[in-house]
């Protein structure tokens, strides 16, 4: 049997879950399981309604489309593995924990290829049998560098791109060809310490908690919408060097949770935030 | 505006939120709020939906009725502050906590009263001018200590009752007065260290975490709906005296998230579960 | 029998601990608990020392002050309840948990009086007896405000000084005549959200996860030595008011415990960190 | 600059940390890092001192030997990697996780060897270059069985042995040849849920929390000295499939947790407890 989530996304008004659900019903679909959010202070209605059965999917479509306000998103999307192209530089521990995921299992993706600015990660990438493309910023300009990778991306096709402690800042020429499909990991807890040496900066604060914050990229380094936070409890006994080592645990783990909410299109983007079903 | 809040709990159907949120939107009703659930297992529906408006209540819950399997469970009931009676014994940690969370507003609880079977409470009580009753268990049957206090809470027309550290277990006679309506905070993460001194089980058993379970009270002791759990990290150092204190913090803080949980009614009992939208 | 804590902050040197607890241990005294650090980066020993015992304080203080390095602090305090004075404005809910847990002996503080700019939690101070002295900033010059709230605090020698929510910037004036005895709650987990409306910059945001952080108070505003922070988990359904209120919980809690952790001598200030054993 | 960490367990004292630290200063070893706790209910002496420097060690234990009481334990081992054995049966969750972190240097393990009664887990070894054996225990006696297993170890003569999942109980007799040297991962938040099915029992029982519980192994089912314990929320909607996936991933987290605890010498065991410095 055949699973869908129709994901909904437009101006609140009166009765849409009922025409929405509505036409789910006359279609012979069982509803599975069904979440909505409106932010009232938006006006904005927000639906993710997991389908199962057999229907003729372009006429549900129309019919759906019927019944929603002007300028609306919906999609249609299948439930379940979603191909992804993973970015790396050269830490090990976040490439390292999505490969062994997805090897038993613990993540909906199928990774099609891993791209590195340095080729240390290679042999990891080999052990999985997963093809690894170097691609070295020397001798490249920015512009040039970034459209030898996206050649090479658009060969796989990829439903998302994942940052996997790919260290460098990605332009808004190449951003735009992924809109709210790019993963990155970032190693603070938004909005603190943004920027360089973030452990250092914690370290010499004095904080009691470290974080990390998974987020899609959009343009705004840094700034693009929180998919997932968490934080561990440190104290005065790290040095900057611990407060790095535990920083990456919480990284990998962090970002293989905000990666399964995506591939479970549990994730709606909004403005610059997240609906997290 | 005034504000209802509909729960409905029966057998799995197909479209029952297209007919029920059909039901609303033809009363001219804002769904503010709208969640469900369906246990897969058991083939079991729940939804809760908060509604905005005014509209004939009696005629909505026909139609509501009319469109439910039989054996249907739906209630239509106050967004907004419940009656309670809390029950004590001499620990006022608890007690405290919900005292001073309704006072400031951090609660939707209007306490009607108070009842002890130690006196010890009473100054706290009155700090906050709510009605303080002592009702001694010595020289008591355990059958007229607890008519003594039904007689005392019928009076207050309590929706639910709060045991507040109360340590005396309730007899089946008297919980049956109240079903799904007395909440308890029991002092361990349950299932661990079911029965008496926790503190010192776990002291004993060198845990690294403690926690606390409220719950609504059944006939079967320490067996009831779980509403809420958390627990806090521990380590060799602390004492069974230490965990305690502890303790204190960790239940007071689950029973007021669990009361308010129940206020705002965001739980659904069925079974011995409990569903927590 | 007597207990007291030496807290030893010095240049570190080869065998600190030796010499430190050879003399606790030529006066009899019984170690109850000893903790060290060593903060390599920066070459410097802290040491806190546990003791019970009758002794000669003022000989003893003089062998210690005989081993250690030059320019060295060293304290021997009281282990128990410290005298306090609370700063407010309007918000109960961190007054309100400090008073409700000193009530029932969960925190080792005696509040000897409470100033607030405004009156509003007059009435909650009359509760619990507690001296509560209505300081209006209107018509004053912040120089005067100050003047007249120091005299007021200087009648009671308290030990420390908790701002639990005080919403007006001390001056650098007020702090200095109370250096690290000044703790204070930011609505925040810092150093993120610096400044005013937290809760709507979390909002805005999206972050998935709030928190509050409790400090002492030096001349830079929101940055003194943090002493402990805590987080809770949000998501897209709360609204800026919903932060809040989940904040003003954090908020609270991490209040309460950074000065139960202060009370009980377990922290040590350097530079603009702390230890906290 | 070689690096040791002396253990000391002892019946508690007067002068210990004095006379064991005065040993310490007058081999001319630096003092890295310095713990000790007091049983205070048990009268017990627990110190993990942390040195660098070169010394003779034969007497330097000599020394430390004639100022402890009778009876008492103390180790002198190597700060650094151990060699460690792991056991399987067929599930990937935790051995990837281990083999992955030791990979990348985020546990300080040499992993010697895999052992599993199945052969599910082979590949996966393999991609690391580590020996598997398939230890089959069809058509064999559980002491036969055991002997096999006991007879493949002992070549590989590893200082800690890991049970990542394995599913088998160990007899007294194949633990009494490691004592305090086998941790093992038990999936559920002990003392809870012991048994089999620990997910099923969750999901009945309707818990709002799972956990998992790294233990060292003893005589007792599911009741050695617990290491390290941490657990997740979950609710209704997750089926005792999803409980199970979700406490996968705080199996292995805590896991790899215990096992860096113990491979830097932070543990002591003593009864059925630990102490975790």
């Amino acid at each position: 049997m055949e699973r869908k989530v129709l994901i909904t996304d437009c101006a609140d008004a009166p009765g849409l879950i009922t025409k929405i659900t509505g036409i789910c019903f006359a279609h012979g679909l069982n509803i599975i399981k069904n979440s909505e959010f409106v932010d009232n202070a938006q006006g904005r209605f927000f639906m993710r309604t997991e389908l199962e059965g057999q229907f003729d999917e372009q006429l549900f479509l129309q019919q759906i489309d019927s019944v929603l306000p002007a300028q609306s998103h919906r999609r249609l999307v299948e439930h379940g593995k979603k191909r992804v192209v993973i970015m790396v530089t050269k830490e090990a521990h976040c490439l390292g924990d999505l490969l062994m995921k997805s090897y038993y299992g613990g993540l909906d993706i199928e990774i099609a290829a891993i791209i590195g600015n340095y080729d240390v990660l290679a042999p990891l990438a080999d052990k999985f049998d997963i093809p690894f493309h170097y691609v070295d910023h020397n001798d490249l300009t920015r512009h040039q560098h970034e459209q030898k990778m996206l050649a090479l991306i658009a060969d796989y096709q990829p439903q998302y791109i994942i940052l996997a402690k790919y260290m460098r800042v990605l332009t808004p020429e190449f951003v735009e060809q992924y809109p709210n499909q790019i993963i990155n990991i970032h190693h603070s807890f938004l909005p603190a310490f943004v920027g360089a040496q973030p452990y250092r900066q914690a370290w010499e604060r004095g904080v009691k908690i470290i974080g990390a914050t998974a987020h899609f990229v959009n343009n705004c380094l840094d700034e693009g919408p929180i998919i997932k936070q968490d934080v561990i409890p440190v104290d005065h006994s790290y040095s900057a060097e611990a407060l790095a080592r535990c920083g990456r645990d919480v990284e990998k783990s962090v970002l293989s949770k905000a990666v399964q909410l995506v591939m479970q299109e549990d994730v709606i983007v909004y403005g610059n935030k997240t609906v997290v079903f």
